[in-house]
């Protein structure tokens, strides 16, 4: 080996040693980043005005460096060019995606969980974040099914069961949920040795069916439509329910599609409620739907993944009725648990629905092993649950029930301001922490509520183009934000219009700054003096 | 509301904050928490002597704490009870999975990561997070597939495209590869709306075929079996293809069961290579994989998660040949590319081949954006793809040849102790830097190999029972770690051993060390008299 080359492995070395005294070059750029990072989260803004092509300039060389880099070196350019060009999600002006402010104590855990580096597919890399994790989902399983002791000591930690499956986020623990019904549906019978071992193909052709059917309310998250997809059940299967005036999936079309399905000679698969749709964060008829899941003999899932925590409230918990029903229940950490993004479940009513899906490797994972990999879509994974016991720990029960009272109080109060003002219509009210609205000054809202479809037409199209541009005035201002999404308000006759959406989940959110994001869209609105020029004139046609 | 609970909400405002001083409570928790854990790092230990049954009492209530508790008393459970009994999968003894060392510059980087808690599902929630993503994929792509400035110039920021997905690890990343593939295969075709819309059955009609099969070595990662269930194409349609002596794929077998499957009507939808099997490190004969994969048309995917990072040593790079020819290949972050667990990726070869799993929302993921998560499986994800960033500047392509290099010579010196030891047989020889071995004293090697079927069946029962035994005695007293699988090796008749598996990805490991492995084993074996006694007395019944 050369000189060169031995002094280069000294020095790799030297990065896989923990630094002994703080002085240390990198104990001092630890620090440094500390306080530099304590710096960035005390600002109120919510991101620097950059354009996404300026910044796309900094990340473009597609060779991999050569050379090593000094760690302080790279600390500047990070700093620089991503810290300070990324979106600000803890800022109490942020108040348009389900991104909020997190708890300081997350951070210092956070730091072990890297430094520990457990991979919780298996228990002889990662021992107790085994129980922990096991911990933790008996924890939300009982937060939603509320058995009693004698239950969860017995299937807690008990090898051939899983309350549920830990994984990076409400998606993949849809799509769990509907992998467990799908493979439980299609389950061995007879000659037929399953779904899993013969794929759908085969099993179609023995339940003689046409197709396997998923319904969910049209507001339901697109994760669904992946889900239906990745497990062959193809998008056309999965029908979007017509909703209320409410946003609340409607039982009477429900109950005609479910017929009409059957008729076809398709299945139902599964019935999802959404407890807390993204853009409205609307409740579904869970008590409903759980009646006719049973009358049917099918699954019924609940995707709480953001209304979940909802459940901690004993002034609020009565809204998510029904979701004690449930064979399977989403619920995102990463939302309403305050926890780093990367943290999602899924929890089973039947603590042995998972073994559905279970499989074993010869190196892990083996029968009768208490490895959580067993049971999880994902292998090797981070230790993340740990945060999730940190916060039902550190904040508890009363804490969480807290920040959602006051989230759903924030919201009330957010939509009487905007509906006190002559400028803006509430379009959804309300029912969690979650609401849309638009700029539409009340002298217009007359006219577009009596004008004829065409008219009426025209001037929602027109009003589309001015929230978009205001939304993305706002966000490239970068002091608050809210982001945009598009609804069918039967007032409109179910015709589509854009609206703003406004999630209040950040405790340091106050009502100046909500005061502020709707003085701001009143000023941004001014920018636009050829849009407001065709909508006064839209509005004189007839 | 009451004077208890303004102040409770006092208090719940005070932990969303940053500590001001780093003489708060918060704060010197966070020093104290640091201290503490480089303490831990620095022991030279793998895991603590306690039983799971014993950890799990620390683990076992299921009722949500009602009150909140102090940061500082939960912080001194976390020591105690988690951080204590959890595994140091960084130690140098831990020799047995593919979790290693960690460079300590990730720990304040990933702090960074959390306390900034970006979603890079979408430009909004993580803004320059989406360019360093995109250029990490190109990064990786380029690695793989080597194609020139002016390519990645044109796709690397198009919203049309991407070069890869970047996901929570090397199962998705596999899953995501065989998703584009199967959607690819059955895609849109004349009044056939293509797989994602109408599903697997239709598709299967469409396409006048019985079944997808997969084909991949029988030592391929189990998360191939859970792709097959999950797609709908089911366990008995993924192949597994006999190796030859060295553990690579058969490609005579691999011929014969396409032609086979063919015969009986169903289409091959995938050849899968291997780039490091997960229990031997072996590398399968890419070049003429693709050969065939050309002829029949079918994908080609390479699961490179372990070995992909090979391609960084000029030394070793040739052993992958055939890798560039790929459709897709899977790369891990959290493998040897030395970055926290929760970094799985995936390239493609066609900058368009995603839009296959193509998906949007009203309120995200419009067409025409560059959010990330129009192609990912995943929805809301964290920003890891910037410590994959980080790694490849601050360590740069020779440090990460520095470190494929050592692991391949420290792998063939463990390999050389342990044949010139008398007492262990080396099962298979490293390719990369993993290694199969077991407890066989010389003597016995000799007759069991010359011994007829049902003795050498008794002797190899025996020899496996021991194996276990030592395997989890070495583990319980957590000095030093290796695992086992099971492996069929020719020299057996093809019948399968248990064996010890090493994994040498770690740069402190030292010769030292990997004799007082030996040794310890050695020691451990001496503890089970019985079975050595039945092991002479199997060994002389002929």
């Amino acid at each position: 080996m050369t000189e060169h080359a031995q002094a280069n492995l000294k020095n790799l070395y030297r990065i896989f040693t923990v630094p002994e005294a703080p002085d240390s070059t990198l104990g001092s750029v630890d620090q440094a980043l500390t306080k530099d990072l304590a710096g960035f989260l005390q600002e109120h803004i919510v991101a620097q005005g950059t354009s996404l092509e300026e910044i796309e300039k900094d990340f473009s060389t597609s060779a991999i460096p050569e050379d090593p880099t000094f760690v302080s070196e790279y600390t500047e350019f990070l700093k620089e060019k991503l810290v300070a060009q990324s979106v600000h999600t803890a800022s109490p002006g942020f108040v348009g995606h389900m991104t909020s402010a997190m708890p300081y104590f997350m951070l210092p855990l956070a730091r072990i969980l890297m430094a520990l580096n457990q991979n919780t597919v298996k228990v002889e890399t990662s021992k107790a974040f085994t129980p922990l994790e096991r911990q933790v989902l008996a924890m939300l399983n009982r937060l939603v099914y509320n058995r009693d002791d004698a239950f969860y000591a017995k299937w807690m930690h008990n090898s051939r069961s899983a309350l549920g499956a830990f994984c990076s986020g409400g998606t993949i623990a849809n799509i769990t949920a509907l992998w467990v019904a799908r493979n439980r549906l299609c389950g061995p019978d007879g000659d037929f040795r399953g779904i899993a071992q013969e794929g759908l193909f085969k099993a179609l052709k023995h339940l003689q069916c046409e197709g396997l059917v998923l319904l969910a309310s049209r507001r339901a998250h697109y994760s669904l439509g992946k889900a239906v997809d990745l497990l062959g059940i193809g998008r056309e299967n999965l029908i979007p329910v017509e909703t209320d005036d409410n946003n609340r999936l409607d039982m009477r079309h429900l109950r005609n599609h479910c017929h009409r399905v059957q008729e076809e000679g398709k299945r139902v698969l599964a019935l999802v409620g959404i407890a807390g749709t993204t853009e409205t964060g609307t409740i579904d008829p869970l008590e409903e739907m759980a009646d006719l899941a049973t009358e049917l003999g099918c699954h019924f899932h609940v995707d709480a993944a953001w209304g979940g925590p909802t459940l901690f409230s004993d002034s609020h918990r009565w809204r998510l009725r029904g979701i004690e029903r449930a064979d399977s229940v989403t619920i995102d950490g990463h939302k309403q648990l305050y926890v780093p993004m990367g943290a999602g479940m899924v929890v089973f009513k039947d603590p042995q629905a998972v073994s559905a899906i279970a499989h074993h490797a010869a190196y892990i994972l083996r029968p009768g092993s208490k490895d959580l990999g067993i049971h999880t879509l994902e292998g090797s994974r981070p230790g993340k649950a740990m945060l999730v016991h940190a916060g039902l720990s550190i904040i508890g029960r009363k804490g969480y029930e807290l920040l959602i009272d006051q989230g759903i109080e924030r919201a009330q109060h957010f939509a009487d301001l905007i509906e006190a003002d002559p400028d803006f219509e509430l379009v959804t009210r309300p029912e969690l922490n979650i609401l849309t609205y638009r700029y539409h000054p009340a002298w217009l809202q007359k006219i577009t509520a009596q004008a004829p479809a065409e008219q009426q037409k025209t001037i929602n199209s027109l009003l589309d183009q001015l929230t978009v541009n205001v939304q993305k005035a706002q966000r490239e201002a970068g002091k608050t934000f809210v982001s945009r999404t598009r609804l069918e308000p039967s007032r409109y006759n179910g015709e589509s219009i854009t609206v703003f959406r406004s999630v209040l989940a950040n405790p340091l959110t106050t009502d100046t700054i909500l005061e502020g994001v709707l003085a701001e869209q009143k000023e941004l609105v001014r920018c636009y003096p050829e849009l407001l020029a065709k909508l006064r004139a839209a509005a004189t046609i007839s």
